[in-house]
């Protein structure tokens, strides 16, 4: 081999190892870049499932609220028909007709209440009880005696009735103050 | 350079040059890790977003059934006090707290009623309509004549109710046959 020849060939050669390089750095930069690409997807794909977690959770408390309030709004609508009743309950009545009308109210009246108790309402007590603003509406004052202590209820004037721990209608109470 | 310091260099660079060959060859490996790892992901993230459209879709959707049919339990226990009511209605009275209390009742019941209405309950359609087995139950049948033809409700025995478009209870009926 010649001088020259040789001197080519050790060219070449660097030149090669100098396109090595720079590949290589290239294939270094790729690397790191995809690395990245990783640690963001890594980021996104925990966020994704944290996100499923919440979702999950939040709609298991929103549904489980749905199902226990559920029979809020007709509960409160029938509740003007069970003071109907009440009312009419307190009718005198003499003949037989009268009384057969009554048991039918009766009966009626009783199968309300137990729905309405299956269903969680139940009325609020009230009557010798301390008055509670959170189930209590104070509509009228007495003066409070020995019987009757300050801040205790003394006489309800329309019946409250809550729904599990929620208020459907508070009682409207007079209280002795 | 003598020859043999030539051919040490020589050597030395092929031995140089492979080494980066195998580098480079490791770092291609890598790299095709890589990039596996990423497609894996992708793949993972767009199952993940793809759950989490499907949860909220189908929670939607929960939500929305449970807030249709709400009050579907409640309303269901209420129609025997609606029967009642209906049967107390019937009885004859004749004298003043009768009347009184014939008044209590209309008011119950019309409020009764009111409040299912406004929850999306209602009667079902029966007498003089075809008998449809969805809403009707056939208790009884009786020949079909010319004002009652074949399969017409000649007669309902207890009304049906229906939310929505579900059925609390199938009106009994009897049809022409």
């Amino acid at each position: 081999m010649s001088e020259k020849d040789q001197e080519l060939k050790d060219q070449e050669v660097a030149e090669t190892a100098e396109q090595k390089d720079l590949e290589q750095e290239s294939v270094t930069d790729e690397l790191a870049e995809l690395t990245e690409k990783i640690d963001e997807m890594d980021d996104q794909l925990l966020r994704a499932r944290a996100e499923i977690a919440n979702i999950t959770n939040r709609n298991r408390n929103e549904r489980e609220l749905l199902q226990r309030y559920r029979s809020q709004d007709l509960a409160k609508k029938l509740l003007p028909a069970i003071d109907n009743l009440e009312r009419a309950m307190a009718t005198d009545v003499s003949d037989e007709q009268g009384i057969n009308l009554k048991k039918g109210v009766e009966m009626t009246l009783a199968s309300l209440q137990q729905a309405l108790k299956e269903e969680g309402i139940e009325e609020i007590a009230a009557e010798g009880e301390t008055f509670d603003p959170n189930f209590h509406q104070g509509v009228q004052t007495v003066e409070a005696s020995e019987d009757a202590p300050a801040n205790t209820i003394v006489q309800v004037l329309q019946k409250g009735y809550k729904l599990h721990d929620r208020v459907l209608r508070p009682s409207m109470v007079i209280v002795a103050q």
